[in-house]
């Protein structure tokens, strides 16, 4: 096993934190697909026996599960290339969007796990959320947490890719610039990074993917 | 207004996890009393706009939010006394916890909100998370964190006090020796520490409280 393996399956977003973090940083690193659905691997369950879940970062041996954390972990372990602020209170900020973002991922997610009615209401709270994250998280800033990508950016990275995939999927609007303008302007400018967006996966795969997923979803929640 | 300010509330045990991470480092702070429920001061509306929650830390007339993040940053502002272990590894660990305890709170704290079949069904999770937490969180250490206290005993310090009033509130089982022995052990260890024991609520006082909350959380639940 090579010094830094991450752990991953294509179509996660938690997944691609951990690997724009390390590519941000310069770490090489191994990637290990797993088979999250249908074949956990006696690693997986061994490496995050609490949660069973990818993304798993294993370094020197030593596994740690969940993406925010393993964010923390890569910071301090690889210095260069910050991605938190320095400013103490820049950085509880940093955090304080990124605990956000943890908390309100099925506000923001839920649009895509229901239809009809609950769908309305699903797709007004992601709004109610979305317009948080446009006034009071990013404003008039570049990246979350400044001038500068960080860590902040790489939570909120799904919006820029898998958020349109699901959007179309659900027939609902996506982030449009005509409601969220900077939050639009922000993904072009998150996209538009080639560390970002070289290992983003294929969209048509994700269409085909995440179309399943919905499929299941909406048919568990008749069951 | 003195150097750190806490806004809190007396019932909140996100409240204390701040007044005790203060007082370990030995940081002097004012505390400002809060009506939460029923008239939030425009000073809390001014600092915590985006949930309106306390607690919120003032550290020299910036405010933040979270008592997760407002962790971290004591953690850096006052490195004395530290509250996550110097171990890299054993920091991402602690920090895996914390993030469990955030996630789970409201699975081990559903038995309060519930009654009847219901509240079965969420004692039966509460059980279930306690006892990942007995075994693999906790396991043989003294402390989340190993032999000192930490920060994520800080995270889970409601099990040691609140949990016991809304188990009785709620007439169900609280953390006991014979179910968890290792939980049970710990709560002890935690609340003889003077400094955690000195702040903690009147236990009169918060059966009142609670007994009200829980009146209100079955009343809304019905509605």
């Amino acid at each position: 096993m090579s010094q830094v393996t991450v752990l991953g399956a294509w179509p996660s977003p938690y997944v691609y934190r951990v690997i724009w973090a390390l590519k941000l940083k310069g770490v090489d690193y191994e990637y290990v697909e797993e088979d999250v659905l249908h074949n956990k691997s006696d690693r997986l369950l061994k490496y995050n026996p609490v949660h069973k879940k990818v993304p798993v970062l294993v370094h020197a041996g030593k596994p740690i599960a969940e993406s925010a954390v393993i964010l923390e972990y890569i910071e301090e372990t690889w210095p260069q290339n910050p991605l938190l602020p320095k400013d103490p209170h820049q950085r509880a900020l940093a955090r304080f969007w990124i605990k956000f973002g943890e908390d309100k991922f099925g506000a923001l997610f839920g649009f895509f796990m229901t239809e009809g009615e609950q769908q309305v209401k699903a797709t007004k709270e992601r709004q109610e959320q979305l317009t948080i994250l446009e006034e009071q998280g990013l404003g008039d800033k570049k990246f979350f947490g400044g001038d500068e990508i960080g860590m902040a950016d790489l939570e909120f990275g799904w919006l820029a890719w898998w958020m349109d995939v699901m959007s179309e999927l659900a027939g609902v609007k996506g982030i449009e610039a005509e409601t969220f303008p900077r939050l639009h302007a922000w993904i072009q400018r998150f996209k538009d990074i080639p560390t970002i967006k070289e290992p983003l996966p294929d969209r048509s795969a994700m269409l085909t993917y995440f179309k399943g997923r919905r499929a299941i979803f909406l048919a568990s929640a008749k069951s």
